[in-house]
């Protein structure tokens, strides 16, 4: 299935390297998101061009739309969006719990109506395994229940219990040679986040993720969990931060030991003309761009950013062309992946900390 | 400025190049359209690796968003969208008589409000020559009026003395080394196209072109002016035609001796999901392309029938994904630009009428 080595540390942060049968996967990693089996407004050559080593596909998205046996049928996911190094699907828990309307919560599974038509669809851990095996990804996350924050602690307790009986259930109703990583849920409750780690590492997965931060509660409080906790998962797997975050959530993440992560921000962003520079994130749509001859960030060396001025992506974006949303895609990924690469040099080279002390210190500047 | 060379004819069918300072065309030649300094959904690199020589700017367009003088303040419109091949401009005045709402005619030019936001403009011969000339496109193009059809003869006779008289202003306003091409309106009249472009003779400009067609009258209609009128058109000069049109127009036209063409149609259609195929149109969003595991096209050896099935680019188009509307049009534009490049071969090859016979034979068939 995958292997993990540790290369070096920096503090708690880690660089490594994953192993999968259709690629290495260097660490820390950012992994842009392909919902609909695309990676939104580009194609698979950009994104590998911009040296992402796997890419996130929603299993709640394509259960539903073009649905996951049809990928199947036409050969897996990778084969039917030409995208040929790893695969990380998620369960469709978080997108239940948010997205769609959940209509019935039992020891089973879930009952909801589908975002897209109002149909109804169940999912449980056996079906999620069952829809991920058909999607064929690389790397499987089982399924899990994501409650919003705040949440009591006699809640968090027992959807804790669940998720890790879901777990167990995810663990066995495998029958393919993809790896398969556990999630720790507990909220802000680090007892409860132990407890939950505990409970997986007796059913065992080829790594661990922390999932249910970054939904509700403030940005301390996420980074106390990941200071206290992140550091517990074990030293010998992938530790993967669910669905976070901003750039400095990331580097606050990877100094707490996280090695993977995945977020809509830099792709949903772009779309929106938020971007990412090194002195911070500009709206490209203010009137001060207008005329501005200058790139996009003078310290990038995307593509974008060597070709086009500030004044031109101003001017696609307020004339709604397609172009707008694949060159900020395009800048705003290259951003994010450059940042974990930098992160990963800056640990090999021991000097993590300066490196994200340097970073935040530029990045906060305003563009 | 720019030379015209005809290297071989096939019946009234020319292959000839262009040579401009930016670059060679190589007649018959389709233009793709870059209405806002985009062709919409590509990148300038994937417009040139389809084949294009050479694109369409909009000058009403541009003017009113983000205007012609920022453009030239920020080199040009190649530097501004990173295009560097021949550019032509239209005048901007066939939008102006079917986009804009016109408020006033006089001989001096035009009054009309933006379809963006209302404003009021003004264009004449002398402005939008100015406004071409802010541009910096490679070839631009006299301001005319364009009445729609049917148009009874005394109007249009009216029309042609005013667009002559037009032109004339044109070429005195003219103070760059940019072509200019003049245009014949009259339309169904064919008595009036000569007389039309014997003015435009008077006057003398770089290149002819055959405004007013497509623009309501039947497709035997336009088939019927242009076998009788396109060949009158100067045999040393590039001969336009605007505006036109579907795959088998292209076609016709080429057949009466037409050199270049530009029309929205395979951008248009690609967004709409109408996509060319070399047995006819389709439109993928169909039912029965849901597992298609066939790519569009058997017989084209684009990037997209090489790399995706029917059923994804129907997936993507049913999911709205941004990567549809690229790897459409991307397809469309292909389609377009070995149809004129296959065009161009028989014609070298003193076959033209058979190769059109042929590609139609095989257009109607259906996909």
């Amino acid at each position: 299935m995958i292997t993990f080595e540790k290369q070096a540390q920096s503090g708690l942060a880690r660089a490594g390297t994953i192993v999968t049968p259709r690629g290495q996967i260097h660490t820390p990693i950012f992994m842009p998101v392909g919902t609909s089996a695309t990676v939104k407004a580009m194609t698979p050559e950009e994104v590998q061009e911009l040296g992402a080593e796997i890419i996130l596909g929603n299993t709640y998205h394509l259960h539903l739309r073009p649905g996951d046996e049809l990928i199947h049928q036409l050969g897996g996911l990778h084969s039917f969006m030409n995208w040929h190094l790893p695969v990380l699907t998620d369960s469709g828990g978080f997108q239940i719990f948010s997205l769609a309307k959940l209509t019935k919560k039992t020891e089973d599974g879930v009952v909801f109506q589908s975002h897209i038509n109002g149909d109804t669809f169940m999912l449980s851990p056996e079906k999620s395994i069952q829809i991920q095996q058909n999607l064929g990804s690389d790397i499987m996350m089982c399924f899990d229940e994501c409650p919003k924050l705040p949440a009591t602690y006699p809640m968090m307790e027992e959807s804790v219990a669940l998720t890790t009986r879901w777990a167990k259930r995810c663990k066995e109703a495998r029958t393919s040679e993809q790896a398969l990583f556990g999630i720790v849920q507990g909220g802000l409750y680090v007892d409860l986040r132990r407890h939950s780690l505990e409970g997986l590492l007796d059913i065992g997965f080829d790594g661990y993720a922390i999932g249910g931060l970054s939904v509700g509660e403030s940005q301390q409080d996420m980074y106390d969990i990941l200071q206290q906790f992140a550091q517990e998962l074990p030293d010998t797997h992938p530790r993967y931060l669910m669905g976070v975050g901003e750039p400095e959530d990331l580097l606050e993440a990877i100094d707490s030991g996280i090695d993977m992560f995945d977020c809509v921000l830099p792709t949903r962003n772009a779309r929106n003309g938020s971007l990412f520079t090194s002195q911070g994130k500009i709206s490209i749509k203010q009137a001060r761009y207008r005329e501005d001859p200058a790139p996009l960030d003078d310290n990038c060396s995307c593509h974008v950013c060597q070709n086009y001025s500030r004044a031109y992506l101003r001017h696609l974006f307020i004339s709604r062309e397609i172009l707008s949303m694949r060159l900020n895609t395009y800048h705003n990924l290259y951003f994010y992946l450059q940042l974990v690469k930098a992160a990963r040099q800056a640990i090999q080279a021991s000097s993590y900390a300066d490196f994200k002390k340097s970073f935040l210190e530029q990045y906060s500047t305003g563009a």
